[in-house]
């Protein structure tokens, strides 16, 4: 896609200087870009660049004054940073905007329902009675159970995979290799010490605006549904056990897992690699550090803990402090327990 | 697939009371189950529910006295929840039995071999000398790679992939996304402080009534075989390194990893991210906690184990309370020190 | 592929001793190794099994004397672990160069540039503008996005998804499952708690002879590139953030995790189930333990470290080991308090 700087001034309501006609077509850093790109300078530190840089369109905060003569046309805002994210996101925007049709080979049940603007890649697989929203975008190699129910504006990226009757909201994203909806790991131990599998026949429900990373898998509850709620973010490689509720805008970065039946409130932040036993509830606005290890409730909104078994971030900061001192503390109490014993035996001689 | 009450009964032995000719369809909990549905009542503290529910068949025990008319079919048996969970189990059975069939396009090598009542989805993949058994469920996107072979009662989910030479046993259950077979993390450094790969030539071998959940990856090993023995579960996104050994009916829970050459005994419980290091070897019936590190041996059975490095869970307990009072502690020591020194000193005058 | 003892022995530059004619096709352990296979003996201590095993060819060391006669035939060389290894690795080579062709179904875009010598898959989905070395072998179901690029000598093995705009060098392997250029975890926070989406549209850039495990997760940049420089290794299920970079010859174990930002030197090794903290530096030649968590740069090369938050490697081991006699301490230091009270209470009787 190509963009001329009038086009792009109108789209972040930003004054032009120089030539208005000139075209651009993809984005570069200030110190890297090509003619053809646009770039942005945020950063006063970075203004030698903009002198030499042969991006073809800049754009550059109200209040920064020139130095030097720029070849590049100008476009001034109140915030460059800002404007250039906006830009980005409309850029994406338009791009999955334009991709539709249905790519062969893939297989579509007959009884799936599609909506309208969608784009289905090849090799993608819409099971029986599957219900599909207005511009979803599936690409190659996705995997829709029976009776998955998609909303609209949902980009599912290649290879993700939802079991059947799990639904998904609307402006949903899901990256590449994710999986929904696989059995919760239920199974009850027999005299013999084998173990029989309870059927996982709940679903997973995820909500508005919440997006998902790559390779994260989300299982479906025993009974009734495993609930991600509006707005909460997942990065890569997390595991959310069966009948787990996430809060709204909850964000989990990767490699973290939550247990069985444990429920996030809204607002918590969980640190990568930790992890949450189950059955458990977590506050609103709870932070839990990277690594920990959630073993109780955490009743306090807005609590920071640390540590596993975590416990509060201040008093464990304290106390690992301490553990680097322990080999010296502990010289420090053999050398007491010395001199009491002195003191002691002297008393005793005294007194003898 | 609709059953009547009274064929419900007949499966699990119960005793009809009300329509023996109603039909359901599929199943809910009492509280939110809808006309068509099967419903069970196990917990005497959710019997009002029983009074107001749609369901239209309900299980409940034998001993349960009705306080008022119900609309609903009841079957009553000694345990509603066991026997609702035989039900499912059943209903589940049922289901998969009756995919069948080989869904275009896939792939099969012509010298594949394919045993009886097998339904492969679209997009699966089957190599050269692939032996599948007889009742196998393909989902869709499943690669099975040259000379696996898969015996009876199987199922794998969407995007399975089992490279080259693996062997899989009966009543095997692998979820979405799981990779069996790819090549153990084995490099030879060289003096450049660069690596050379070495060739990774064995395979993996899964036993019977294994259930291996999503994402999960298990490695072939160098030479011989990796090998998760029969009646062992494993969850979601756990790495089983090249060599290892998984004994009988040992549970894995998700993000579990163990490493090269190490072996498990059988019915040990591995915890939620823990981390066993490479060639040791853990006893039968050992539990590990989540998020444990285990650095040695665990030589003698029914050994429970927590923390990094990992050490006796009691002991290890103890501990982690005790490092809480650090800081407290601390404090103590410098008080005494002071004591000691000014006990010490008026010793000194005292002698002076 | 059928091999004499001739033609062997010539690849690795060996000594016969017996018929020359004699022939093999796959290899063995030696204690289990059946006729047609090659076998080799190392270690002494496994002498007896080179008179009773039934492979058909045995790699043995120059100076092994013979106490019994053999049936097989032999090949004398300097070093047989290494000849060994050396000849599964040809082996290996000559397996992948057979793989050719274009199997079918596949979907590749007309704007798409095929290098000679290639092998892809049925169901791989080739984007518009990707440009495919010589050389490369792609499995069943491998994803290459808009304007992707390989490199010579490439392989990718089943499901291997690359977003759109990544580049892969040359002698580059990928494991099943494993995600390349998937967005960046990048969230504005909005004033109503709400997150907006950072568009993320850098790419990943993986340089020549890495090898990358299965599962793992590789985000693409925010501008710029995620880069994973030459002869990199990278385990299963591992989470690389945006903006990372992965230095030279660096070993990652499986599960461990690198934060936004932060960059890795040349020869770095990181344990399994480790993390790292974002926009951090870790120096060249650094050993980060299985399961530390590392919260700051570590400026020196060489550098040890162990635990959460990581530190000397010597001093935590020492830590630890007090850490196990904490509750025997703390007694120690209640003891103490009691006998100095007394000394103190004495003191003010004497003093009375």
């Amino acid at each position: 896609m190509q963009f001329t700087a009038a086009h792009i001034a109108l789209l972040i309501n930003g004054k032009i200087e120089g030539d208005a006609s000139v075209t651009v077509s993809s984005f570069g850093k200030i110190e890297e870009a090509q003619q053809g790109e646009l770039a942005f300078l945020a950063n006063p530190k970075y203004e030698e660049h903009l002198y030499s840089t042969n991006a073809s369109v800049i754009l550059i905060n109200d209040d920064l004054e020139l130095r030097q003569n720029i070849k590049a046309t100008l476009i001034r805002v109140p915030d460059a940073y800002s404007a250039f994210a906006t830009l980005l996101t409309k850029y994406q925007e338009i791009a999955t905007q334009q991709l539709t049709g249905i790519q062969q080979p893939c297989y579509i049940a007959s009884t799936a329902k599609l909506g309208e603007n969608i784009f289905i890649a090849a090799f993608s697989y819409i099971g029986e009675n599957v219900v599909i929203g207005n511009n979803v975008k599936l690409f190659a190699g996705v995997f829709l159970g029976d009776n998955v129910i998609l909303g609209d504006n949902i980009i599912l990226h290649p290879g993700v995979k939802i079991y059947h009757d799990c639904i998904i909201g609307n402006n949903v994203i899901i990256h590449a290799g994710t999986v929904i909806g696989s059995d919760g790991f239920g199974f009850a131990p027999l005299a013999d010490g084998s173990f029989k599998k309870i059927p996982q026949i709940g679903n997973v429900i995820i909500e508005d605006f919440v997006e998902i990373g790559a390779n994260t898998t989300i299982d479906r509850a025993t009974m009734g549904s495993t609930i991600i709620k509006a707005g909460a973010k997942l990065d890569n490689l997390i595991q959310i056990a069966h009948n787990v509720e996430i809060g709204n805008n909850t964000v989990i970065a990767a490699q973290a897992g939550v247990s069985g039946s444990t429920k996030l409130g809204s607002n918590v932040m969980l640190g990568g690699q930790a992890g949450i036993v189950g059955h458990i509830f977590i506050a609103d606005g709870s932070k839990i550090n990277a690594q920990s290890g959630v073993t109780k409730s955490i009743k306090a909104n807005n609590t920071t803990v640390t540590g596993t078994p975590a416990y509060d971030y201040t008093a464990a900061l304290r106390s690992q402090a301490t553990v680097r001192k322990l080999p010296e503390l502990e010289k420090k109490i053999l050398e007491l327990e010395k001199l009491v014993q002195l003191l002691l035996a002297e008393r005793i001689v005294d007194e003898g």
